[in-house]
């Protein structure tokens, strides 16, 4: 791996000579070995429900952040302009969408909120074929209803101060049996601006897939500030292929990170192998040829999030604190004192910005070939 | 026409009245209890030496920069343009800075830096009245002439590794020796783009006051990229007034905080005054009056740095994992769940941009009443 | 006059000491003698034809931007969305915008646009009460219904290139008929991204109202980038008082001005009392006290265009060539050569971004007192 | 995983294949028909006489600034800074200056200032090879010893208060007699952030050339506000080549426009050919294919100026009054109404921030070929 990575960044080299990063509104994550590593919002209203915006509006939001897939999950049972939408038929804002998405490359998955109070609350079912027919009145004959077309059902926001004044993610006994009957299949951890550490250990603790989603109503650009350089929430979905099918794997596999911010929450064995393929080692060279032991790196982070690094190396830094933070679409300069002259070496990291459980932060690893000389 | 006027320029007047947080290069940094935070640097090169400008500059840079006190510290023995400034009298770069700093209230302290091999390396005496007593041939010597004068003398950069190839901060006989006789009182642990755990370390050990400085040669603008945000390192010096004396009072006492980049380096009882000095509450109302233990705080922080931290309450959050980013010269909201209603409650944190010893971040704690309804 | 802007410009001095002007999305022009200057929007549509948006979001964008009146204006015939919005009633997309600026000072103007082949083409008929009458076959019909109704008409884009392929604009017999019949009281010259010669000069031959409309269907952010400073078209409207009521005896006496990007189109007794209500002399003083004849004026631009000057006085300029440009929302410093110390002068220019009729810019003063020293 | 990573690689490479206008402060002139356009600033001051910095401050500046020659031309007769610098040798500053230039591709050309009282003021002599022999008593003398050396010679800021009081550039029987003995060939008609008509009327009826320079002392980035996308004044020299030799020949034949803010004062068959290579059709096509006769051009300014355009064609614009900006380094598309579909056709317009006389702009023309569909 170590020369792959030297010959290869010689020649990005070369293809950067002249560009630069940039910092767009377009999302970038780098794929991870063995998967493609695609942009997803499953949670998302139109004016089918309580939305304010016509699908092809979230269709255009998709495509300027560069997500690869979403859903339009408007409610079942919250149709706040049935006076002028009546909406006899449920699928029709996922068709809305679909029609606007001709012609471009954005998946879009149908799927429904259905949207009941606690227990269940809300949940979202995707990958659904006929909306209409999850529409009815037991909340668990909705689940079933979805899982009988081979939907993917996940909780929304269990910490809706609406339904949990305290915020504060908890199973019920109808939920422990959704799961045990396999009805439900994953969990937001990340639900439009909140975070839920509770709702993160319910998922490791029953096998749920982590999720991440807007719940966007209004606009993207306004509520999540993207003009100032913010962005939505997202779920990360590691897929074999850039297709609607492996998406669909991928969530039944649990392949996910939830993205908040500049925080990534997921299992390690997900987020470990995004972070190092996110970090790469641009340039590595002693800063004077012939007596320092002062290596000079160039980190890349071409990705859309600030890494927030703390070292737990066998060498510290000449440049930096033990904390480091590379922030988002840019190089970064870190010179490590190595005491002696070496040809490879290992940096390790805790990284902050990236959770795995409550409070737990996974370390990880940046493996350098120095530059010959 | 002409009472039209009036009131469209009262109510342009009104329209501005409202006062927001603004990035500028200005520097700034509150007050802690029983002192004022002066933002100083004391190591500065100009044509005089081997600089690249007159010290009218330096005297425009630090105004434009919000400092309080800087010093020239021309080399003593590193006459670059001596062909054409032979400098007869070493006085002469500080005599230019202070007729340059007339009528602003910049504190121009005199200095010059002892320019030797290693051991002892190179060395700043500040605060000293007659330069040209400094340069004798003996480095102890010199020193010497300094202390005579009431000067306070840093070591400078200890892990330059034009000195020193491994960048690795070691105290010498020498150095043991000047610590010992008095004659040494502080040392770099920020120069110019670096940091070292281990001068810090031989600060601690040895009772030293902690210093940082830009060590700027040519435009602070160009080498810290001030027009992309980025500021010069200092040394932040709590002082019981705005004077040179009241500086000179502190750095003996060794009240200082040395700040790189997002960086504060210092001794706790001096660097968690400040941060919690930082981190104002600025707003703590429960979400939803009736039902809700949900808080929503507003953190201002009028600095210029950001400040990482790691939640260490009781509490965790709704809006972020246990790791909080609250950026330089703006207003963050957290939500905390305080499961209960409290009137009152404490946040603790450590401080992950703050370092107290190597690879150490202070605790600190933000004291909240919560806003009567 | 001379003293009065005097002893403003002293206050306003005072009021913005430490106050800065700052470019944000908020559009902002200075009241005008005699009349409020209201900054209105009349063509904009949403789900309710073939717009993208819930009212509601047209509500939310013209706070944003400041505006003080809109009005939706629906398609009648081209009803996009009809298999999900088959809208019985014409009138709901306007209460749905009332009831999304409830609570806020937004005028909202029920409107609708009559979509017709031409002649006529499309008309935004506003001020009217009820939509659902405006909807019958005949389109004189349709004018009559709407003016019944009390409504004030302007023919919508009369250069679209879908119904005249070389985009200019052309008073047809049943145009003509319409203004005769006192049906037709207005003309877009400004439309979307849009600006017509012919329209303006059809407006000036035919005694109509000069009008200006974003048309917009999508997101104004995204249209008008507003992100990278840019804004939507809009018609000024210079009202007696700010109500609906004093905005439509505005359009019926044709006191308007339209804007696109830094272009301001109008008639000149509307358009030059606004830019010279725009240009306020912040300081006049000659730069050095006993000698010279230098005045050094601030020219400030408290409005969101940027004005393109070319001076007719009988002065020149010591810092500039003939054409001056004044950003918006900032303070520039022009230097006049005034041969002679003076009290008093007047600087005059043709404004080249003003437009009071084809290739016709209007010339505007600036009457000047020297600041007593 | 290296499969991966090199995909991932190639990918990113591709990612920022794309070329886009970037602003930066590297000022872009394009060439013209049989010239290389030089970015010329022959006229600024360091330490050596009453400059604030080194010469190699002044290198870096005009590296950074993209420029291609620079002169420093300290004053002989004010050597502010001479208690400190005496400076037997006056060819020292330029010396410095070729040092710090040493290994780059910047022309730096010998000068020097000869500061008198007026008449005849001051004048810069540059590419002259000993500034020593220019240090004579008599200022005629020193016109005459710069002109023994080949020396180039322009009258420096003839408006300048401290001289002229009222601003007025004005010929004296000195000056008279200095052009017709052949010993002054330019006149600065800007300097620093001034301009003048009559200075140009000077070197128009005095066939001089016409000279704009940055006169710096302090710093160009403080100055010019770089920062916020100022820039320094230059004068543009249109050279054979891109050498010493060919700068002086074109000065000594006049091909130069002078440069300040937005504006270009030349001689129109210089500044002619410098818009028009400025502005480039890169792309022309009618927007409907079919119908419609309106034609979309997106012109391309690769230049560091804004060009504000009167449009004086026989058509004229679907989408702009007939005042046109087009902003520096940016694309902007406008749609022209050619009432017939046209193969080839000519658009013209007056220049407004170019000036060829006093208050004199010219026409300039943008030929256009429609692409092929």
């Amino acid at each position: 791996m170590k020369i792959t990575i030297l010959f290869l960044l010689l020649s990005v080299g070369i293809a950067h000579a002249h560009t630069a990063l940039s910092l767009t509104r377009k999302l970038q994550f780098p794929d991870v070995p063995g998967y493609k590593t695609l942009k997803c919002d499953f949670h998302m209203h139109t004016v089918f429900s309580d939305g304010n915006v016509w699908p092809s509006i979230r269709v255009e939001e998709a495509l300027r952040d560069n997500l690869d897939a979403i859903s339009i999950t408007d409610h079942l049972e919250k149709l706040k302009h049935a006076a002028d939408i009546p909406m006899p038929d449920r699928n029709r804002s996922h068709e809305a969408a679909v029609k606007a998405a001709d012609g471009t490359n954005l998946i879009v998955v149908q799927g429904t909120e259905i949207t009941r109070s606690m227990p269940p609350g809300h949940a979202n079912a995707i990958f659904i074929s006929d909306t209409n027919k999850v529409l009815v009145d037991d909340p668990i004959d909705a689940y079933r209803a979805a899982n009988k077309q081979g939907g993917f059902i996940f909780w929304n926001h269990p910490t809706w101060i609406g339904q949990k004044p305290n915020a504060i993610a908890e199973l019920m006994p109808m939920h422990e049996q959704l799961i045990a009957d396999g009805l439900l299949h994953g969990i937001e951890v990340v639900n439009e601006d909140t975070y839920s550490d509770e709702a993160l250990q319910i998922a490791l603790d029953n096998n749920l897939t982590i999720i991440g989603t807007s719940d966007i109503h209004g606009l993207i650009d306004w509520q999540y500030n993207v003009p100032a350089g913010g962005h939505r929430p997202l779920t990360l979905v590691f897929a074999k292929k850039r297709s609607a099918k492996s998406i669909k794997d991928a969530l039944e596999d649990r392949r996910t990170v939830a993205l908040i911010d500049d925080s990534l929450i997921g299992r390690e064995e997900h987020v470990v192998p995004l972070v190092e393929a996110s970090l790469i080692v641009h340039k590595a060279a002693y800063v004077d040829k012939n007596n320092s032991t002062v290596l000079a790196l160039i980190l890349r982070n071409a990705t859309s999030v600030s890494y927030t690094l703390e070292n737990t190396s066998p060498y510290n830094f000449y440049t930096h604190t033990d904390v480091v933070t590379i922030p988002a679409m840019k190089d970064t300069t870190i010179q490590v004192k190595t005491i002696e002259r070496l040809k490879e070496l290992e940096l390790t990291f805790r990284a902050l910005n990236v959770v795995t459980a409550p409070n737990q932060h996974p370390e990880i690893s940046i493996s350098i070939t120095v530059d010959s000389e």
